[in-house]
């Protein structure tokens, strides 16, 4: 449904072509400063627009908070907040009111619900992922807060052009302790800190869009500084809801955590991760991490890292031939221009997820530390 | 924690050194015919000791049922079932007393509760899985009532040997549509349906054993006759509540679903599933299925399928060099023999999660119908 | 928290001194005819200044559906709703900013939270409710088309003066098997049906008015033609999970179902419903309604009923002994008028919270008919 | 369901007639000392058959741990706690494969269900709750660790016979303040603290037993030294969360928080309960305790106290005019001896889910304090 998480909890609200999106988000701690200037820019992010390579369209997404704050400072209650819809221009999709799109959620939209919205796909749309967004930025802040937690999320691969994300890499190892989200950003719209990859993806989607079609690609994303002891054993382990999280993104077809498919290719001897003493942390620590900083579902304290597959975007201009909704035959062309790459517009939307799951983790073991710390 | 699901529901409990492990399953319908044998077949495929190839110990999982059964029916009632712990032999992880084990759990559990159990690692035991095993038992038992629906997992790679599981090869696609448990089973331990591959398997497993290591695997899942319409949309979209289901199993470091990562590469064009009228289901399927039977979060009637990444298994023979819990370093060897190769185990826990994940959502899709016909 | 439900779901936002109070509907069925003239009425009824006898204060309480539906039909996606806050004037309250009002929720927030809102009390405002209600309309529009059900609810006593609410007196049977909404309202802000003691009713707020005091009240409520079947056995019955609800509004101090505490005054031969044959409706039914609708948690198709008990109101003008926040003896009187009686009011939101349990029940019992059907 | 809780919490299985009934709790912190005698007084207060009074019914309730504790100490895991059936004798019911037992849950489970049980009503048996009570037990030793929570409940009123539970006399909070569980006890097994109340009962008791009838009551509950700051606004507010779990016990037809129904009959100025500044706690209390100590929801520090009414039992020896399922008139007695005054029973009951409510409710207090705390 639309709500996620236990005790710090976001519920969304809106698709495409209705008055507003927004959320509600429980649980956040009192006393927190925030306004929506804390907001506006992973949103801001998250809009296309940003340059030549991605779609013209301008969404002015600004998000006004409802409730839950009084003088910039959060009063424990629920912060309920929106942004308008401005520009849906139904008008755009009028053919979609024969043909279910390819690979979009027309089809399985109607044949859940039995109606039909002017978005086709209703909560698949991308704008459902605002209200996301919007409850990542209060997550991160606090995190930030709680343990200087970082989460940085980047484009590693487009198309067949990838970084090297061999867990076993000094040089992927090191750029997940360094990458800021400054240099992510500072690079352009791809969003992929290698500036030879980089290139590269830049032909690959020029290409694909003069073909007007698409191609999909993966973010990758690294949290450091997450306290020990974070995740639920059993079926809430912090992969899983990594996992849950992530794979809840439209479009998303993938998911792998620390060594991910390549860990199945090592053997354990050199998998395992070896302890050693670290005087600076003065607690034990991994020498490796092909366990992505969790073991047995509980941080370790080490980086945690994981990345997320996105396909190839379905909306593309060429003409597909396909069926309209009562059994017929045709072709079908989506109509202005389209995003030939909308990966790197999920970096801000895989950190506000992963945010969210971290922030009720944090509450929940706080819980649990508690606990402990009376019975003893 | 340790409760999955919404309106079928399992909890389990458990650990590898207690009196028993089990679990409860709430929200099953009644008049189901259920005794222990409908349930002790996939508790015993997930059994280790099948074959040379893997870890000769004898585990006699026999399931007894506690509660919600009468005359050989369910009543609706929970489902209480136990499993006896016998053979947990405490002594051969002795060393674990000063050592965690690398890429165990052992730290990360006494990090977060502050207390040793005699297996290390807790929860993270792979009998917690036993309570998954018998509730997902039940839950096929249902899906197959309901719809026919089949579930078949199988092992599709093992280190760097690996079926061909392109989404857009033909000869996939048939496997996934013709596969059957008992082919699977047929072929020996390794339950990889492939012969070639198979060989090579044995011979890389072989090699592993041989060296006192481990490797891991990918086991892929097929789930054939989905009703359409299943999933909720936003968070707990259909694939996203699989991703949740199989990062919850102990070892996982990845899954992919339908097209996967591979999914990434493909252009949309290409990846684009066109709609056609089937004649014989009267109404619209697509052609292709890269979209591995789920658009939108919901199902889409075709093929589900997906693939869950297991690493090599962190128990090896040889010595590792690490440290102590309280930072000396040393040298560790697990005693006795261990599998090298798990994943083939693994086979009948994904299923079991998958019907779970299932059956929990068609359960809630069918409110969702009930509601739609009385509102109309 | 701030979310109620299961399968349909609300989630509430607001106090009185932010800028809108609204909710998130999840799982409304598609297909419903839905605008906000639905929501109104009841919102309408919640609001003060009926009468002379209640607050003058003019809350204008206009909501405005933001998602979820289309050309006036629910889409199936989360119905976003809100009103805005208009007439807040916090300057009333600046007293409050010394001391923390006396029974209301100042301390015991401040305690909690750390921070003083405008309103004090946050989330313990009356104006929480307006979420509730608007999605209760929701919820009865549903529950109306699915089985014609009935919620009304009245106020059966103030003070001391109290109708006979006993459940074994015919006349008390008949008003529930009777009593409609146009009822209730059309005798005037004290919604109570009886005359004689309405009569009285008037007397004794007029008194308490006249003293700057207030007095409480008893709201009761019943649901005709719910559908038999309806209520989780074990933890969420029907009754339990309707004494959560009634006792989660602000101002509750009691909760009776069916023949209620003096339920524990009627033996057993007396207080048994003995079964019949009822012809007209083809089945068991009872010649006496004791239980009120609920057998063993689950809902039998005869009447539900029950009583909410609302504290006489916090907020009086008359002088108070209490102390400051830091602890200082002082005396405190409420500014403005004050309603001495707040539970006519309470009506609406009886009702609206009965209509969200029963919804939430009703399509949880319908995925269970269904998995009964398909096992059997 | 058959679940309660959020971060600590219970899931129970069987009825009266099948192998064993339990529960799995799960979110209890490691290293609290836990063992069989932990948990077996209260089970055992719960038992029948401890006077003449009661039913000679001798049910040996012994519960064994099966997983979460080793060497005495519970490890962070789920505890699985089972009772095996022994006495369960169905051809006591025998006639009741004909007869829906009136005011049972004999009818309403068969049509829910459409399977008749050896128990008749499932999990509406009054063995349901052993698994509660075990819960209880492990809830009430973290509270009593936490901040020495002391909850007591006794009998307050059996038929017409009643203590003065006023909230504004004095005599009554006196004994709220001082009562203790070993006086309850040790009063025989009405549990009523007060001799010449009990007396008067003693002899209700007897009058309906000679009758073959029974009689209902009311058990009264306090908690003290419940910690300020309990309990989540809106929906889960503390007195909320106890309804629903009283509310949810087999019998229950009335909750009252407080100062309860006769708060709606004390006027504004008397039932406003003053602040005074505490030298003692330093910090700010009540004079008067009319709200119970809940304020909005949220604890204030003060003595908790709630009543539960209890119907007279529906099993009673003498003939009763009902129908068989098939609708044919007849008539029906319950075979064997009845308890007349089951109330006594529930005492312990009512007890265990106050604990339960509380812990789960403190443990979630904790991480928002620990939330206000890092962004402070």
């Amino acid at each position: 449904m639309s709500t996620f998480g236990s005790v710090f909890r976001v519920t969304t609200y809106g698709e495409s072509h209705c008055k507003s999106v927004g959320c509600i988000v429980d649980g956040c701690p009192p006393g927190l400063e925030l306004t929506e200037a804390d907001i506006q820019p992973q949103l801001s992010r998250r809009r296309p627009g940003q340059s030549a390579l991605s779609t013209p369209r301008n969404e002015k997404d600004q998000v006004q908070i409802q409730s839950g704050t009084e003088h910039g400072k959060t009063l424990g209650s629920p912060i309920g907040m929106m942004v308008m819809n401005q520009d849906h221009r139904p008008g755009d999709y009028s053919e979609t009111d024969l043909y279910p799109r390819p690979s979009h959620a027309d089809w399985t939209y109607m044949q859940k619900y039995g109606v039909k919205s002017a978005s086709g796909g209703g909560r698949s749309s991308a704008r459902e992922t605002i209200g996301r967004v919007a409850a990542g930025a209060i997550a991160e802040k606090i995190l930030k807060k709680a343990n200087n937690v970082e989460i940085v999320a980047f484009v590693s691969s487009i198309g067949e052009v990838s970084m090297d994300r061999n867990p076993q890499d000094a040089k992927f190892q090191q750029l997940l302790n360094t990458i800021t989200r400054e240099e992510v950003d500072s690079v352009g719209p791809i969003r992929c800190p290698d500036p030879e990859v980089r290139e590269q993806m830049v032909k690959v989607i020029e290409k694909y869009r003069d073909a007007k079609d698409s191609i999909g690609g993966v973010v990758t994303c690294v949290i450091r500084n997450c306290p020990v002891g974070l995740g639920e054993p059993c079926f809430d382990k912090l992969e899983a809801t990594l996992a849950h999280a992530m794979m809840s993104l439209p479009a998303t077809k993938g998911f792998e955590f620390g060594s991910g498919f390549a860990g199945t290719r090592i053997p354990g001897s050199k998998h395992n991760d070896p302890f050693y003493f670290s005087e600076e942390d003065q607690r034990l620590r991994t020498k490796t991490n092909n366990s992505g900083g969790v073991q047995g579902g509980i941080s370790n304290g080490e980086n945690i890292y994981f990345s997320v597959a996105f396909k190839s975007a379905a909306t593309i201009s060429q003409e597909q031939e396909t069926s309209t909704y009562d059994g017929k035959d045709g072709v079908l062309a989506a109509r202005g221009r389209h995003d030939p790459s909308v990966t790197p517009r999920a970096v801000p939307i895989v950190e506000s997820m992963a945010a969210l799951v971290l922030v009720d983790q944090l509450l929940i073991q706080k819980s649990r530390e508690y606990g402990k710390s009376i019975v003893a």
